[in-house]
C-alpha cells in the first residue's frame, strides 16, 4: 500500500517555510501500515498541481494532497482538483454553518463573501470536517487511486487526520503490517557505532531495514520491518534488538518511538521522586523549553533562570562578583555555582548550568567562541565539563543542551 | 533557470526528520536567481533514485541531491550517482587528506576503512570540498543539466552551499533577476487582510506574485518579482509595498527578509538604549530562548526566569503568597507581579510576564486549558491581557509567545 504526500505552495519552494506537515503525515500514515513512497513539494500553479496528481496516481494508490485550500487568491488546489476531476464546486451546507459558527465564536471581523466560498466543494468529493478552520478536507477517487485533499495549516491537518483521513484510510484499505523501533543512543558516533554493530546488521533479516539517523551528537538507530504477520515481526525486532543491546547497551538512552532524552530524564526524576531547576547562559532558555515542551513538566521540573548578563548572573542568582572576576564568566567554578545557586534558588534536588560564549564574537567572556561549562549539581555534589564546540552558534547551543542531558541522564541512571 | 532538490532517505518518509534542509536550499537558489520547480522527497533505494534522478532532468537545469552520503551501509546515493552516470569511484587523495586531519583532530575513535570510503569519488565528479565533515559533495554534469550531491547532515550541506556550490552555479549560468520581499504584519487575520487590500492585489503587474503565509496569527505578505532588468522590479515593488502600506501601515511590523518580531523588538530596544527580561510561566523559556537564539540578544535581553511551579514564583521571583491565594497563580494580578518583579530582579527598563494553562491539564490553577494571562511592565506603568486559547498546548504556548512579541512591540512602537 503505497502513498504519496503533495505539498502545494510557493512559500516551501523559496524556502520561507519549512515543510513540517510531511513528517507528520508519513509518521501517521506508516503507523497505519501505509508507506510513503514519495514526497513532492510543488508550486501554486494549475499545471504543475495537474501534472503532479497524475504522475503520483500512476505510482501509488493513495494520494494525499496539503496546501493552498486558505480563502485568498492565491490558493488555486480546489479549483485544480475540480478540474481535474472534471467536476464541479458545489455549496455544502454544513461546511457553510460550521464557518459561520467559527466567524461567531472565535473571529472578531464580520463573516465575508470570501470566507463563504469555503463552503464550496467538489461534487463528487465526500467532505472531511475540519473542527479547527473554516476549510475543509476532501476525499474523492478516480481508478482505485483515493486523494484526499487537506489544508496545510498545520493543526487542522492533524485534527483532520486523526479524526477522519487515518480511521477512513483503515476502513477503505487492507495494509501489510510496519513495524518500526527506534534506539535512541547519546555519546557515540555514526561511524563508530556502525563498526560496533557491523556484523550484527550483516545478519539482519531481509525484512528488516536499519538507518542512522544522527543529530548533534545524538543518533537513533530505526529498524523497520515489513510483513503479513505481526507477532513473527514483534519476535524478529525483539530477538534483534536484545542482540543489540549486548552490543551498545551502555550508550543506549531508550527505546521509545517518540522518546527523547528529555522525556528519559524527566520520567527518571518522577521515579525517583526528584525534582530539577536550570541556570542557562548561553543556552538562553533552550535546556528549560525542551522540558516544559512536554505535557506533563511541572511534576518534577521547577523552574529555570537564564542570566544572560553577567550583572544578572550576580543580581538574580547570587554568584559572587569575586568567583566571576577571578575566574571569568565562562569558566567552570562559574557554572558551577550557578548550578548550585539554581538548586537553593528553586529548592530543587538536582540542577543543570551552562555558561559559554555561542559566538559569532566574544561577548562578555574572553574565551574561544564555541567554549561551553555544563554543570551538574546534585543533592549531595556540583561537578562540570568543559566543551569546544564550533563557531556556528545555533550547532554551538544545540551540542551544549545534547551535553547537558547526556550529563544529567548520567547521573540519574547511577541512582537506578 | 529551474532547480529541483531531491531529499534521498527513509527517514523523511516515515517522518522521523523534519526535511529543513530543502527550505534552506530553496532560499539561497531564490537569492541567486534560480527558481525551484520541485522538491521531490524519495526513499533509500537505488532504482527510485534512478528513476527520480532521470525525471529531474527532463524537469529542470539543476538536480541538488542531498542524503545518503554517510559511511553506513544504508546510504547508497554515491554509488547509484556512479551507476546513473555510467562512471566508476575512484580515490581522492585531497578527501583523504581531510578525513585523516578531522579524525586526528575531532574524533576520539581511529579512523577505519569505513571512514577512508569517504574519498572515493565517481572519476568525472568535481569533487566540492566538505569543511565540516568526511562526505565530500560532488558536482557532475549530464546533457547540460548539472548535477550537485551533498550530504544531508544541515551544517555541512550549509557550508557546501555558501562556499561552493552558489558560487558555481553563478559562475555556470545566466539568471533571470527575482526579487522578494516580505511583509510581516500582526493582529488580523488572514482573510481580513485579503479583503482590505483586494483591489491593491487584483492591480499588480503580472511579475509580481503575492502570497500568504499565515502562523500562529502572524500573517507574511510576500511579494516576488521576476525579471531581467533588476531597476525595475526594485522599482515596482517599492511602489507596491509604499501602496500596501498605505492600506495596512498599522499592522506591519517590518519589511526585512528575516524579520522576525522578535529581532524587530531587539532591534527597537537596542535604538531607545533599553533592556528587557522576561518571568515565564506556561510558556517555559521559549519566550527567552527566542531572543537570546539570535546573535547580538546580550545587547538588549538581561535574562528570564522561569518560574514553572508555583512555589518558584514566590521563591525565585518574591511574589507575595497572599496575592496568589487571592487572586489564584493564573491571574491578571499574578503576570503582573511577575513582570514587575522580573524588571526589578534583573534591572531591566522593560519585562514580559506569562502564566497560563497550556494544559492538557488543569494545572496548579484553576483556569480553563488554554487560559493565558500576559504583563507588560514599562520604566513606569504596568499591564496584562487575558487570552483563551485552544486545547491544544504546543499551539497555546505558541501563541502567547506571539501574543507577549505583540503586545511588547506595542509599546515600543508607541516610543517612536
Amino acid at each position: 500500500m503505497l502513498a504519496e504526500i503533495i505539498t502545494i505552495g510557493d512559500e516551501i519552494l523559496i524556502g520561507q517555510i519549512v515543510d513540517s506537515n510531511s513528517a507528520f503525515i508519513g509518521k501517521e500514515l506508516n503507523d497505519i501500515g501505509v508507506d510513503v513512497y514519495q514526497i513532492t513539494s510543488i508550486s501554486d500553479d494549475k499545471k504543475h498541481i495537474l501534472n503532479a496528481l497524475d504522475e503520483a496516481k500512476q505510482r501509488v494508490d493513495i494520494v494525499i494532497i496539503t496546501g493552498g485550500l486558505g480563502p485568498t487568491k492565491d490558493d488555486i488546489t480546489k479549483h485544480t482538483i475540480c478540474e481535474y476531476f472534471d467536476d464541479k464546486l458545489i455549496q455544502n451546507d454544513e461546511v457553510l454553518v460550521h464557518v459561520e459558527k467559527l466567524f461567531a465564536k472565535y473571529i472578531s471581523t464580520p463573516i465575508s463573501d470570501v470566507n463563504k466560498q469555503q463552503a464550496m466543494v467538489p461534487s463528487t468529493s465526500r467532505v472531511l470536517m475540519n473542527q479547527y478552520g473554516t476549510a475543509p478536507g476532501m476525499w474523492l477517487e478516480k481508478d482505485n487511486t483515493v486523494f484526499i485533499s487537506m489544508p496545510g495549516v498545520p493543526y487542522e491537518m492533524k485534527g483532520l487526520m486523526k479524526s477522519q483521513v487515518l480511521p477512513g484510510l483503515q476502513k477503505r484499505f487492507d495494509r501489510p503490517y510496519i513495524l518500526h523501533k527506534t534506539v535512541l543512543t547519546y555519546g557515540m558516533g555514526e561511524s563508530a557505532i556502525a563498526e560496533k554493530i557491523e556484523s550484527w546488521e550483516d545478519n539482519l533479516p531481509s525484512f528488516i531495514k536499519l538507518a542512522y539517523l544522527p543529530n548533534l551528537g545524538r543518533v537513533r538507530l530505526r529498524l523497520s520491518a515489513r510483513g503479513k504477520n505481526k507477532a513473527v515481526l514483534e519476535e524478529a525486532i525483539k530477538i534483534n534488538v536484545d542482540q543489540l543491546e549486548t552490543l551498545i547497551g551502555d550508550i543506549i538512552v531508550g527505546f521509545e518511538e517518540n522518546e527523547t532524552i528529555e522525556k528519559k530524564i524527566g520520567s527518571l526524576l518522577v521515579d525517583q521522586g526528584k525534582t530539577l531547576a536550570i541556570a542557562e547562559s548561553c543556552t538562553g532558555g533552550k535546556i528549560a523549553q525542551s522540558f516544559t515542551i512536554n505535557a506533563g513538566a511541572s511534576a518534577y521540573f521547577k523552574g529555570a533562570v537564564v542570566t544572560y548578563a553577567t550583572a544578572s548572573k550576580i543580581d538574580v542568582l547570587g554568584i559572587d562578583p569575586a568567583v566571576i572576576k577571578e575566574y571569568t564568566v565562562t569558566s567552570a567554578e562559574v557554572a558551577e555555582a550557578m548550578a548550585l545557586a539554581a538548586k537553593d534558588k528553586f529548592k530543587s534536588d538536582y540542577a543543570i548550568a551552562t555558561t559559554g560564549n555561542a559566538g559569532p564574537t566574544k561577548g562578555d567572556g574572553d574565551v574561544e567562541v564555541g567554549t561551553v561549562f555544563v554543570a551538574i549539581a546534585t543533592p549531595d555534589s556540583v561537578f562540570s565539563k568543559k566543551y569546544v564546540f564550533s563557531n556556528l552558534r545555533e550547532r554551538t547551543i544545540g551540542k551544549a543542551v545534547n551535553k547537558a542531558f547526556e550529563l544529567i541522564l548520567g547521573v540519574l541512571t547511577k541512582n537506578l
